[in-house]
Formats: structure tokens, C-alpha cells, sequence
């Protein structure tokens, strides 16, 4: 076991549910690459009590780093500063410079708005945000909140905990002026190397690779391997230090050589395949939906620079939005209805034609919760993919809610396109 | 402090961030309504001995009852049946009964996949699956995994630990038989009842907020109140007991007297409130999307039953699809650009004509990294709703990366058809 850090997530609002906290993975990520393993995420609510509970859990289980996301902003439910500093015997006060600084900063913000806001409520939320533990180094604030470093007082020990922001710009923002912090890079020169490899199979089943694993276990000594299972696609994820990329190798090569049929990729996302492919070949992509509801579109327009290849796609979820959109014939519809294998046909052509596209997909089916019928329950679903010189089709039933039904059925898709734009594994 | 449970979610996926938890979130509010709050959620890897912390650090703080995801898997890295077994005192041994029913599950399963399988490695995870603790409730299987209900072995003390799989569909279909195992049920016997109320503003700062919350504090005793500012909506939810409830009744009385030209809701989600709207008023919608990428549509269609009101929408990324899909004129594309005014409310007009819709929404905006100019920076969106008797347009710069602007801007357009459709703050 390397040098480990730890994570506290603060607030309510996560707690219950209400934001998904999207710092630890973001955090655990970024110190993965600096060699730091994460030994646990704990999420508290709003009680001073629990948040220094989880820092007493995460010190105890000997990690060498912990840093805390949330509870920075103006409220009174905002204690994370206080608490942590209180926890390393640092009491807090307001450093007047900090506070003009905020102070400028909110102003600006608000006069930008033209929010209605008192003067002296501004005034006490800029000194609350100005409230940091004696001693320790003030992050400069992205949005309003600063950020701390905050080392354990003169004869204590623990290790040193990072408070930063909870909305992620802000987090991200400031994480590499946390890195420089000297408390911090002193435990960051601790790190040693952690690589990390991954590799991905469409339509292998997660026991049959534990037999594999478990088979091969004595020559995978120092690795740590995790599978995942997540719609359909099978994520081997590996870490490892340098000492034993020998083994790294021995098991890819042993994963090629069993699971050549499924193996899709060592390293990219099917995202990352299949936006390589249609850029690397100057293709264009237009879409049409009606079950999925334009989240394919949404997937494919994720991703920075793809006005170049993505030229649009249209949800049609009426079945006159599919006439007269993208020409599903009438005749069509009432022979064999929306969700058919032929109208999913009819929609690729007619976003590629419509769009002038050179791929096209269509997909219709139901995603439930009412809406199905014995001839097609709810998760039937009809996906078909049209490229310049090959078509993909599938009819899948998808297990689930409505939300998996939809989820499911884009990962389909864009399975379709990566087997349609690259070939190997069929999708 | 009431009935606490704790949660233990695990994982290297989830504590990587590979797979975002929805497991944690969802539990909270089920046991919310239940009358337990959740003390803390744990994130760890698949380490046994991290997850042995996990549960002594919850023990600790109090909980009365732990639920753990996931680990239930077939593969030697899913432990968590085992290690709580351990750790209430209750070493794990095959239950042949439950062996027989996974192994016809798994069966069935990949007979209709038509995955190649060989039967040792088959048996095998069935009989890791079918591994329990002894004296422990078993859960029927959902997907192939069992769940389980664990309590302290005789003569040991301790919260009782469910057990869980991590798939969010297999575990909320196993929750009412967890609910129903007795040591789950004895627990919730003393969980007193606690409500929730929220109340949602547009418009107002947090730190306005704060001020007015600290002013009134005397007579808030008894109430648990969270802020959140989330993409511009501030959220104040309000959990308390039922004596409580003439406090929160003064609370509810001075934000409504406060915030009346921000507060849009008092309970349901703008969502909500939009799709309450044109399904009360008969009305139907469409949208023309450019930098939101389809992301408005597939937010208005993730309701069940949208069908009754969504036509359809256009992603038109292209200005050519803009032309061909939805009519903004060449002209106008030349003279103003296709991040404009005039070509958000194009947009919009294109998507009611084309459709045959009632309301009608545009957005086009530079979503970044790229893209931006001086003259039109990145962040830069243009919106416009347009409805049988009215429009509400809006342009706005907005902060953040690429899917924060993305993210914002579908917000903001559901913020305008509740202004276009119901009135209200402006949005």
C-alpha cells in the first residue's frame, strides 16, 4: 500500500441526493496521476460533528493526504473552513486582505446579474468567506470561495487536508495551486508511479473472465485488476506500478488471445473510436430518434469539435414528426407500426438523406413506463446504422427502467457505429 | 438526532469515478421517507480491508442500521457478502437451494444472449454468488445476484448490515424485500416520521438568502435548512419533525413575503411544473437545438408519458441542417451569424412550423472550447420561446466548460417555457 489520500464530500444537497458529486471521481482521477491512491470518498451532510467524524476515519485509516470538497459559500450551513481548521488546531479568523479581495469579486458578480441584494447581507457573506484558520495557505478564489491548505498546528500531527469549493469549475480551477502548496507537494514527492491500463470487450459475459483471471492468477502477481460491467460493455481497468508491467503485458496478451472476439479496445472509449473514425475518414453523422429522445445527438455533440463531423440529428417522437421530418412513409407506419425494424431503417435513410449526411442511424422503440403491448413490451427497441458502402441493424429487448431503456438502447448505438466505422466485435 | 443509517457503497469503479453512484442518493431519500437519515456515505475499492473500516467507522458514528452496494458480482474481486459475513461473525458457506435458483438465472441469461460461456467457469460464479453468510436473509435475485439482510450473530451486537447489488435496477427491485426482513423492519419501527419541504427561487443570491436566514433564526428552531445553488436555481430544502411544522409554516410565510418576485415553486421541479403546464393546457412542444445538442429534447422526453406533448425537436448543428431542417434564412445565417438573436428565435419559429407544435424553442450559442471570437466569446447563448400568445427570448453569457454551458442553457430553457407558459419570475 503506496501514499493514499482521502476525500470528504460535505453538504446536504449531496447527501440526499439532490446534486451528484462529481469532485471525488474528478479528484481521485487527478491523484491517481500523481501517484496517490484514494482509500475512501465519505459524503457527510451539513453537521460539524460528521465532518470531523470522517476526518478522524480517513487519518486513522492511514491516509497521507485528505481533502474536502464543499461548504465554502456564504450561508451559515457553510462550516468546512472552521471545522477543519478547529480539527488541526487552527482557529479561524477574517484576513482583511482576503475579504477586500472577495468583496471585489462579489461585487463585480452582482452588479453583472443586477441582482437585488443589501449591502451589509453581501458584507457578512464576503468576511464568512473571508474566515480561514490561522496558518494556513489561502487558494485564491475562482468564483468567490478561496480555497486553504491547511497543515496541522505547531506540535500536532495528521496530515495536511485541502479545502476546496464544491462546484467543479471552481475545484478544478484551483487544483494546481493546491498541488504547489508546500504541505501538499511534500506528499506528493511520496508517490511513487501508478500506471494504469484498460481494456474493453462488447458481449462477454463478467463470469467467464473471472474464470480467465482466476486461472491465470499466478502470473498476474502486482496487479490490481477490476472489471465492470456497465450496459452491456465489460471494463477491465488495471494499476500497477512500473515493477510490474511485465504482468501487465503477460495478462493483455492473454486477454487478446482469449477474448479476440470481443476485445473492441485497449485504451479509448467507444466515444473516442467511433469521433476518430468519422474525423480520420471525413465522414459526417446526422441521427434520427424517438425513443432515445435526442440523447444520442446530445453524445455524439459532447465532445469539442464535432460540428466537424456531427451535422445534426432530429428527435422524432410524433409519429407525424417522422412523415414529416424525415420522410418514414405513412403506409410504412401503419403496416408495421413506429417501432419496427423497417421504420428504424427508414429513419437512418432519411436523417442521411435529409441531413446529407454520409452515416445515419435511426432508432425507435419503448422505452416504457406505459406504451408496450405483448406483441412489443416495453425495452423492444429497433436500432439500424447507415454508412456509405455497410448498414448495422439490431432488434434487442433492453431490461430496466425507462431511463436504463434509453441509456441502453445509445450505448447500442454507438456500438452500431463503431462496428459499422471499424468493424471487430459485432455490436 | 433521530434513527441514522449509513451507506457503503463499493467499488474501484465508483471511487476512480469510472461509474458515477446512484445507488447512495436514491437510498437516502427512500430512507428518508422512512424516517432515517443517512449519517454519511462511504466510497471504497474493493480492498476487504477497507471496507472493514468502512463499517467499524459507521458502527461508530451511531448508525442503527448499514446498507452496502455492490461486490455481489461472480468475480473474485466482489467481497462484500463475505466480509460482512466476517464481520458480523457469520462465516459464508453455500446455500444449495439458492445456488440451483442463480444457476437457472444465469441460465436463461446467456442462452438468450447467445454468448459463449464454458460451464466450469459458469458454476463457478454461481457458486461464488451463491456463497453466504450463515443465518443471513437472502434477498431473491433481481439480475443473478442475491441480496442479503445480515444481523450480528448471536451473543455480538451491532447494526444490522443489507446487503445489496450495485446495478441501480437490481437494487431498487430487491428494496421492498429488504424492507420487509425483519431486522430491517425493527429498526424502521423506531424511525420517527420527518418531513421535507423545498421551495425553489430564480434570481436570488445565496448570500441574500443567508442574511434573511440568519435574521430569523430565533424562530426557526427545530427546522434542518439546506441551500444549494444549482446551474442558477437556488434550491432551500427544510427537513424537520412533525412539532416542527408551525416553524416551518413561519418560514414558508417570510420567503414567500421575501422572495415572492424569485420564489417560481414550492415543492415541484421546473420540470415538473412545464410538463404540468402543456399537458393541463393541451399544448404541444418542439425544439430546434444548435449548442445544446439535443439536450433540451431529451430532458423534456426523460418524462414518462411526454409523448402526450413533445412533437419532436431538430438538433441542427450545421447551419446547413439549420436551413434545410427548420428554415432560418441564408440571409440571416450571413448577416447576423448562427449565433444570434435573430436565429434563436428562427430556430424556434422553424421548430413550431415544421412540427405543427403550439410552443416552439430555439437555442444556438458557442458551447466552447473553441469557436468563440471576441465579438461572440465562448459561453455566448441565445434563447427564444415562443408560445400560441406570447415570447420570451433571453441572451446571456455563461460561465464555465463546455458542458456547463451546455448544461446551463438547457436550464435557463426550462426556466423560460415555465415564465412563457405559467408567468412568473422572469427568467
Amino acid at each position: 500500500m503506496g501514499t493514499r489520500a482521502g476525500i470528504v464530500v460535505t453538504g446536504t444537497e449531496v447527501l440526499t441526493g439532490r446534486v451528484t458529486d462529481r469532485n471525488g471521481p474528478w479528484l481521485a482521477e487527478q491523484l491517481r496521476r500523481r501517484g496517490l491512491d484514494v482509500a475512501a470518498v465519505v459524503v457527510v451532510g451539513d453537521r460539524p460533528e460528521d465532518l470531523q467524524a470522517a476526518l478522524d476515519f480517513l487519518a486513522g485509516s492511514g491516509a497521507d493526504l485528505l481533502i474536502t470538497t464543499g461548504g465554502l459559500g456564504p450561508t451559515a450551513d457553510d462550516l468546512t473552513a472552521q471545522v477543519v481548521g478547529d480539527w488541526h488546531g487552527r482557529p479561524s479568523e477574517v484576513d482583511p486582505e482576503l475579504e477586500s479581495r472577495v468583496a471585489a469579486i462579489v461585487a463585480r458578480l452582482t452588479a453583472r446579474r443586477g441582482w437585488r441584494v443589501d449591502p451589509a447581507a453581501q458584507a457578512a457573506g464576503v468576511a464568512k468567506q473571508a474566515r480561514v484558520p490561522a496558518g494556513a495557505t489561502v487558494l485564491e478564489p475562482v468564483g468567490t470561495a478561496p480555497g486553504l491548505v491547511v497543515p496541522p498546528a505547531e506540535g500536532r500531527s495528521g496530515p495536511p487536508v485541502v479545502v476546496l469549493p464544491g462546484p467543479p469549475p471552481e475545484l478544478q480551477g484551483m487544483w494546481p495551486a493546491a498541488l504547489a502548496a508546500a504541505p501538499v507537494a511534500g506528499v506528493l514527492a511520496g508517490g511513487a508511479e501508478l500506471r494504469q491500463e484498460t481494456v474493453r470487450l462488447w458481449g462477454t459475459l463478467e463470469a467467464q473472465l473471472a474464470a480467465t483471471l482466476r486461472d491465470a492468477e499466478p502470473e498476474l502477481a502486482g496487479l490490481e485488476i477490476t472489471t465492470c460491467l456497465r450496459d452491456g460493455e465489460l471494463e477491465i481497468v488495471t494499476r500497477f506500478g512500473p515493477d510490474a508491467q511485465p504482468a501487465y503485458d503477460e495478462l493483455a496478451a492473454l486477454l487478446t488471445a482469449e477474448y479476440g472476439d470481443t476485445l473492441y479496445s485497449t485504451g479509448p472509449t467507444v466515444d473516442d473510436l467511433v469521433a476518430g473514425a468519422l474525423e480520420s475518414r471525413g465522414l459526417t453523422i446526422a441521427t434520427a430518434e424517438s425513443c432515445t429522445g435526442g440523447l444520442l445527438v446530445a453524445r455524439l455533440t459532447e465532445r469539442p469539435g464535432s460540428s466537424a463531423w456531427v451535422l445534426g440529428g432530429v428527435c422524432s417522437y410524433a409519429n407525424s414528426a417522422k412523415e414529416a421530418m424525415v420522410d418514414v412513409p405513412t403506409a410504412m407506419l401503419a403496416e408495421h407500426g413506429a417501432v419496427s425494424p423497417q421504420v428504424a431503417r427508414a429513419l437512418a435513410d432519411g436523417a442521411r438523406a435529409r441531413f446529407g449526411a454520409d452515416v445515419g442511424v435511426g432508432i425507435t422503440g419503448v422505452a416504457g413506463p406505459g406504451g408496450g403491448s405483448a406483441d412489443k413490451p416495453v425495452g423492444t427497441v429497433h436500432l439500424c446504422a447507415v454508412g456509405p458502402d455497410a448498414v448495422v441493424a439490431r432488434s434487442v429487448r433492453l431490461p430496466g427502467s425507462r431511463s436504463a431503456v434509453r441509456e441502453r438502447s445509445v450505448v447500442l448505438a454507438m456500438q452500431m457505429l463503431r462496428e459499422l466505422l471499424l468493424g471487430g466485435p459485432p455490436a
